[in-house]
């Protein structure tokens, strides 16, 4: 009877999302002679690497559309997280909390600074960190010493937040910087896959002290690899500019670098394809919000699941289409996924919790309770901007 | 009268270089229509990011062209370096033996491991580590234990040696190797200069448990940003593999990743415009060599200093040339920096050593007679293939 289901629900999607071949990929990058003539042009003046005109362009373009005072390209969504992260004073042996629910790479970032990441569980409506119970946890687990706040179990400081806007969807970024003020913890956003949502009119990544964005190849838009921070602070952006490519002191010839730095840099070439991405941004924003439409009239037949909407008061960039279960149903989830992907419709589940991969299973965390039922109703649809506009 | 003699090697210089503008950058990429023909396949194929055609390929075009077993592409030579050290066992606390004479990566790659780099001295004639110094001082500072070498200062286990092939110019890797073995200390090569030098037949960055390869902007050959693990060992290979790639467990929808992993992919279309320059290299090669030709022409007419030749016995890849002053002489080299640099042709100094920059410090260190004279003696000229083909 599940596999029934499945398969009216993958001929229902086939009714609305045409495509020239028989497989339709989770995330497609789209991609035009912009990007070509952009690279081309890039190409032909030799400047490839680490310095040029179009890693320049690509970091105001970025700042101006974010509203952000600044931003610095890197190599990826990961790197712009591991700096944001240390520049915000992120040391060996403290705690950052996360979600159990986001990309390992929120975690790895915080292993990187030599910390440990300290799990808390999400919530249905956006599927970001739960402001409410967050609060409440950190009541019970936490003291505040010398501007600090302390883990009463682990001694521990826990010195930074990461609120992730998963999939797109804005968090409640709102509460969680006011629970994160109330508690002394640094806030740092991962809007790795948000460029283009918005909580309240304001870009998200640009409520913390950073924000990480990744181009990476399945995002909104991509540089083929790469990644963004972005901050208010001149200060810090400056720091974050140096930090990121090798911390060398300027000199015309000198060789002197002032710290361990890290070479984080965006290459031109990737950031002149960048360009050209951002340019049609918007056009990709429309689409995937009329896919999101889509969506919603396929599941209009259904009522084992619905399609998840932008959170209320916000702009979602619609990055990842979302189904979700009425109710958390392990097997239905596996059968799902079977017949869409065996349909040429790849799909996928949300990540394994964080807190349960082999690296991070013994690492502090409050009970998990909502992220263990979304963990078996999320299942992750075909989400390329183009597919709104074959059909 | 130093002005004079720098002034005199300048018009020396302009006789030999002809460029169409006043400027000479150091090292300066060629590129051609090869690229953005490569370049412009991948951006239509879509697949931009971390997986594609060009990558496979480009991994397997540097193994077959260094003789190594296995490539792995990276997002550049530090990672490559870093990954390299954490598969060879590095662990934190280790002493890694680098030279003192080397960019700075070579040593930030020993401390993202939680190692401390031990800083050895390099020898006049390969501006490489001096294995007869190196024996030497092991024999004196450390001891062997349960198959472990351990510094009998610090205490501490030297876990592996990084030699460097410094400006392209293959070191004395063979007589290291020996000494390596001897100590039980494990051997990674820095390859980041010398792709197409080889030392007796054998390409460099294969004599170790992994090489390591960049290609940055300034590289024989660039992919913007990017770098090689190379390895003979199947085993390892596949660990850089998956370890550079998040750590992902391979299937067909579930997120599970098995360690702490990193995002060091090259993406495919920045791997694109590396095939395209590997298609050149033999090329570049040669028009490198010739500079060098016409280097020795210029330094016949003067006694102060001559180019640095390819050790007998090797072929360098000539990646920067290096004027040698025959004798120490700081005032002289400023002199001479400041009037090339003047006259438009970009030249630099040897890198202030590593040991002495803030973040290293206090690390430890052998003395470092000889690379105290070095720095007073090195200058790179402007080392562009093309610069022989134009004149």
């Amino acid at each position: 009877m599940k596999t029934d289901l499945a398969n009216s629900f993958v001929e229902a999607l086939r009714e609305v999302l045409t495509t020239t071949n028989g497989f339709i990929p989770l995330h497609e990058p789209r991609v035009g002679e912009l990007e070509k003539e952009y690279v081309s042009d890039c190409i032909e003046s030799t400047f490839v690497s680490s310095v040029g005109k179009y890693v320049d362009r690509f970091e105001q373009e970025i700042a101006e559309y974010t509203g952000a005072k600044r931003a610095i390209a890197v190599v990826n969504g990961t790197a712009a997280l591991h700096i944001s992260l240390l520049l915000s004073g992120v040391q060996k042996g403290d705690e950052v909390l996360i979600p159990g629910l986001t990309f390992v790479a929120t975690s790895n970032a915080v292993s990187y600074c030599g910390a440990s990441p300290h799990f808390v569980d999400s919530e249905e409506d956006t599927l970001g960190v739960d402001p409410i119970k967050l609060d409440e946890y950190l009541s019970e687990i936490s003291y505040i010493s010398e501007d600090s706040c302390i883990n009463k179990n682990t001694g521990k400081k826990i010195s930074a937040i990461v609120p992730v806007h998963i999939f797109g969807h804005p968090c409640k970024i709102h509460e969680i910087v006011e629970v994160a003020a109330k508690y002394k913890i640094t806030l740092v956003e991962d809007a790795a896959e948000s460029l283009g949502s918005f909580y309240q009119d304001k870009h998200t990544g640009t409520f913390g002290k950073f924000g990480s964005i990744s181009f990476n190849g399945n995002k909104i838009i991509t540089t083929g690899g790469g990644g963004m921070i972005i901050t208010d602070d001149d200060q810090l952006a400056d720091q974050a500019k140096h930090i990121t490519t090798t911390a060398k002191v300027p000199h015309r010839w000198d060789y002197v670098h002032d710290q361990v730095g890290f070479n984080y840099r965006m290459p031109n070439l990737n950031a002149a394809f960048g360009c050209a991405q951002l340019q049609n941004l918007e056009k990709f924003l429309a689409s995937k919000r009329q896919l999101f439409a889509k969506y919603e009239e396929v599941f209009q037949k259904f009522d084992f699941a619905s399609i998840l909407k932008e959170p209320s008061g916000c702009r979602s960039n619609y990055w990842l289409q979302t189904m979700m279960l009425h109710k958390p149903d392990k097997s239905l989830k596996e059968v799902l996924l079977s017949s869409l992907n065996e349909a040429g419709f790849m799909s996928r589940p949300a990540w394994t919790g964080i807190h349960k991969l082999n690296p991070f299973q013994n690492c502090p965390r409050m009970d998990m309770y909502t992220l263990e039922n979304l963990e078996q109703k999320i299942i992750n649809l075909p989400s390329s901007a183009f597919l709104s506009e074959k059909s």
